[in-house]
């Protein structure tokens, strides 16, 4: 991460040793292969980063459900690997995926459906922006209250 | 975050309202305008949310520094926010930047400037990749140690 304490092992070694947090998770930044769109930020434990290289699908750790995840395991909206990098001081990664449908829950493409914008003022609003549905989340997950 | 709890108010509204972590921080990830590709993985605090939003120069919160900072206020690598989304939970925010040089302390274009690779076996190791420095970290900031 910019503005971090060097480190020229971490840096510039070639040696993978992520940085885990607290937790013991990374950062990871899913974007479109085809568009380099952000399509969700999540994260990923050790064995979620190894079950993803080793597979070629993107694993995930959920910090709510508290449980290692592969994503589209009840959506069928996968994520196929096409690329995973880690960034200077290891305690992120991207991958660029081929997303099936949409990669998120609420049935859009991307999580990142709405704009923050600057309004009137000190007001910070948003706007609904590349929001539309590929499915709906009740068919797919089943109804919630 | 792709699997959290629904929430139509943080969901689908459009009202900002940053779900900050423990520390009162969200992730920032900004990408290059042009190309889509990841510059950076990073925090901003209420008062960087706050500053970029009415400048249009990236504010991040260090965490390693434990303080607000202009991005490129030393090494004039400045970050132009051409848009920012949101995610649906409203705990990550996306830039899309116009970036002037490197956006790496290392003098590098991305902070991620390695591909992680599966080898032989259960090894990963790393490679690197678009990792041409388009400064010396030196001239920049100054020798470290």
């Amino acid at each position: 991460m910019s503005g971090s304490k060097p480190s020229s092992e971490v840096e510039e070694g070639l040696v993978f040793q992520p940085r885990f947090d607290a937790s013991g998770l990374v950062t990871c930044v899913a974007t479109d292969a085809k568009t380099g769109d952000v399509l969700m930020v999540a994260h990923m434990n050790e064995e979620a980063l190894r079950r993803t290289v080793e597979t070629g699908d993107a694993w995930y750790y959920s910090r709510s459900r508290k449980a290692l995840w592969r994503k589209g395991e009840s959506s069928g909206q996968i994520q196929r690997v096409i690329e995973m990098r880690t960034d200077c001081d290891q305690d992120a990664v991207w991958i660029k995926v081929e997303q099936q449908g949409a990669a998120c829950h609420t049935g859009r493409r991307s999580c990142f459906y709405r704009a923050v914008t600057k309004g009137d003022g000190d007001k910070i609003g948003l706007s609904f922006v590349d929001a539309d549905r590929l499915f709906d989340p009740a068919d797919v997950y089943g109804a919630k209250a």
